[in-house]
């Protein structure tokens, strides 16, 4: 019940969203059964193309929490997570995810991030925003300096 | 040859990052041959998760361009994209992007992502961050009416 109602703030802060002129998407990021950060998608105030709800809680929670790591928190979306929100949760350690509409009910209004996730599965270097090594001449040790610095 | 200065300067700023105690992480965004961003790593500083190089980049060239949308533009990044950084380049139409330290080179110095881009070559419902359906009961239209809004 407790879970449905974090469901339900993350789909007003949604709807409060479209009637301010942004996109119908919000989240909630609750950890201990608190709600520790809000967010709507906010690319068209702050035109900013990462602004989406789901990544904005996690930066918002860990300023809260004084920390970057976020385990043992959960998310909830109103919308089906993109796989930029997704990856960015496993990289921070969020526990869990929920979301309220998939990418199926999106995709008829643009709103599905399939297709993203499709070039997701494949290998970085076969995706269609093609991904290559280039390494100038003479270039080596940048890793073995992070690591001599005590990082 | 440009783009391998490109390179160097995204290394340069991995670099500095490094005396600077941050990760080893820096990374320019080009369009038409101009740099538009460049940013290092800066979770250290901010205590923001998300605050890798590639992303950063994107968030300033936006606020640059005046656009969220990035197509023709080309990365440059010390090290190989996070799934994080990957994803949020598809999704504003980043062109193309180039790393000089693969996540082969990365892996025994706790700075590879391959982990996370294993998890992302499953389906969403099948990762370790278990991702789920919830909707509350009697919640439904929400796309509708943001189209209804004129978007």
């Amino acid at each position: 019940m407790q879970h449905e109602n974090f469901m339900r703030e993350a789909l007003q802060l949604a709807r409060d969203n479209i009637e301010a002129g942004g996109r119908p998407f919000g989240a909630v990021l609750v950890k201990d059964g608190q709600v520790i950060a809000r967010a709507a998608n906010s690319i068209h105030l702050d035109c900013d193309p990462t602004a989406h709800a789901e990544l904005l809680t996690l930066r918002r929670a860990a300023s809260v929490l004084g920390t970057p790591r976020l385990e043992g928190c959960v998310i909830y979306a109103s919308g089906h997570p993109c796989p930029m929100c997704l990856a960015a949760m496993h990289l921070c350690g969020v526990e869990a995810a929920y979301f309220a509409y998939s990418n199926d009910e999106g995709e008829p209004f643009g709103l599905s991030t399939a297709r993203v996730y499709q070039q997701m599965t494949l290998p970085p270097q076969q995706q269609t925003l093609p991904l290559r090594p280039l390494r100038p001449a003479g270039e080596e040790g940048l890793y073995v300096r992070w690591q001599a610095h005590g990082k």
